[in-house]
């Protein structure tokens, strides 16, 4: 579904050439061919302006981020990217913004290895909807239904900037110029997690990319699993990349490390016995790996703060039909 | 990435019990194993709220159409349906817009063996990205890129009624009652020529599927080919559905029979050996197939009239972008 000015804007900014497929970009199909034993992992986000990012975005962090929230659901499964399809709707043709956006997005593709292999063009309300492939031997694709009654609560990385920097636009906070700058990037460049991911295979017995906040996160696993959890929620709050330096009270930290949304972090359960195990995995992907609560049999989550009180704070998931 | 909100969506319209794909819709991932041999054909089309479709339109018709316009892109490689992400964004949640279109999506795939195995919703303008995954044994996709000098060049079924019926729409002409329905459900419902498409492995050099109209799209063929073609634009013209029955002048039932847009057909080239198999793949899949012209060695495309005389009527690509 290519017309020819289009199939222009495709070939000027978007076509490479074919490494893995068979087939680049402009035949009706991609052709892909998993290897023997291996499981194709597939995953589709759709972002929208205002909603997923702001207007004023830089067109090369936004490329970033397309990919980024893609490849995070890649990770959250221990899968291996391979290639992605690109679908954008576009109210004009802007060179600036093209070439910006494939900038970001390819830096980000390459670094990862994940070829583009296919897409579409369309004029529309700006919409961008990739849909990711990765690979991971059959069987070994980490779950959200494997958590178990003991299993400990880990998290990658940090929770909660995006969502600072968010409230920030919104104007409804105010932060130092160096936090701000800490936390937009974390808004508008997350890190999926994708070697963490493949080296939590046959260690975590279940995960999930942070997308909508770790509370509503962890309870796909909960009840994918059919188990609740206890959560420190001020474990959670020191996993602010901006740390002490914001100011904020310590609700607000919470708020944000547990329901901010746009983290793009695992959370991820594994036995007591595989903590040695779950360190090396950090270590060896470079992701800081943080232990924040364990999976009890009860159904439901309970957050406790530092001194093992129940927290009563409500946290709601962040919900883009809010 | 999907929310409480966004969640129930999906649970209540599109939840169904997973077949093909190890997990249903709901894990980061969908997981899907091609058989032994076979290559995974992956097409990705995005379609547009008064782009590609009306805001009129019935949403059962959408969820069929904005289905069949990827598998199209399937039949044009030849390739077998297998699963399908869909990624959609509302500017509200309508329970009987749901209702209507997830019917009409469904009906559809059920109608391919085609399982629906992950997608994204959120708000915003309406948009639906669907991406879809068939097989095709390795080495055995229809390409662009085989056509030779001396094929003949045929095409599936009817060309030229949607756009008959966007005209209408567009109020720029009108037709008898029974004509513009005949119109309509060829806009509203496109036949994606599955069935043909993988009839015609091991027989057509080439194929593609006509959404931007045949002159656009044969020319993808010729392009990849590095070769021209010779085509009767009235033969062409008999191929429109509604037929003699709409009155209109023959410069008109050229125009959208060569360059109408949103026809869904096949357009592909076979020597002149393979007539007989290609008739019997037509007949195998219960698909129409006309021969309408030949492949050049002389590159560019030239149109002639039945008596072989050259036609100079101009035909655009239909480009979303225009």
């Amino acid at each position: 579904m290519s017309g020819t000015g289009e199939f222009d804007l495709i070939a000027r900014y978007f076509t490479r050439p074919a490494r893995r497929s068979p087939l680049g970009v402009g035949d009706d199909c991609a052709l892909l061919a998993p290897a023997a034993g291996m499981q194709l992992a597939v995953s589709t986000d759709m972002l929208v302006e205002g909603r997923h990012f702001l207007s004023t975005v830089d067109p090369a962090r936004l490329g970033h981020k397309a990919l980024a929230v893609n490849l995070s659901d890649l990770a959250a499964c221990g899968a291996r990217p391979l290639a992605f399809t690109l679908a954008l709707s576009l109210p004009a043709v802007d060179a600036a913004w093209l070439e910006g956006f494939s900038r970001g997005l390819f830096a980000l593709a390459d670094a990862h290895g994940c070829e583009l292999v296919g897409g579409d063009t369309t004029r529309g309300p700006l919409n961008l909807c990739i849909t990711v492939f990765g690979e991971v031997p059959a069987g070994a694709a980490l779950l959200r239904s494997g958590a178990r009654a003991g299993d400990d609560v880990w998290v990658s990385g940090t929770l909660g900037d995006a969502r600072l920097a968010l409230e920030v636009f919104r104007g409804t906070l105010a932060l130092p110029a160096d936090s701000f700058e800490l936390a937009r990037g974390r808004m508008e460049q997350p890190t999926p997690r994708v070697a963490l991911g493949m080296a939590l295979r046959g260690i975590a017995t279940a995960a999930v990319d942070i997308s909508d906040g770790l509370v509503g996160d962890l309870g796909h696993i909960l009840k994918a699993s059919g188990v609740g959890a206890r959560l420190d929620a001020d474990a959670a709050a020191k996993l602010l990349a901006t740390g002490d330096s914001t100011g904020l009270d310590i609700d607000l930290r919470r708020l944000c490390a547990l329901a901010g949304g746009d983290d793009y972090e695992l959370a991820f359960t594994a036995p007591p016995a595989a903590r040695a195990a779950v360190e090396q995995a950090g270590r060896a992907s470079a992701t800081p790996v943080t232990r924040i609560g364990a999976i009890e049999a009860e159904a439901g989550l309970r957050l406790v703060d530092a001194q093992g009180a129940a927290v009563t704070q409500r946290f709601a998931s962040f919900d883009h039909f809010a």
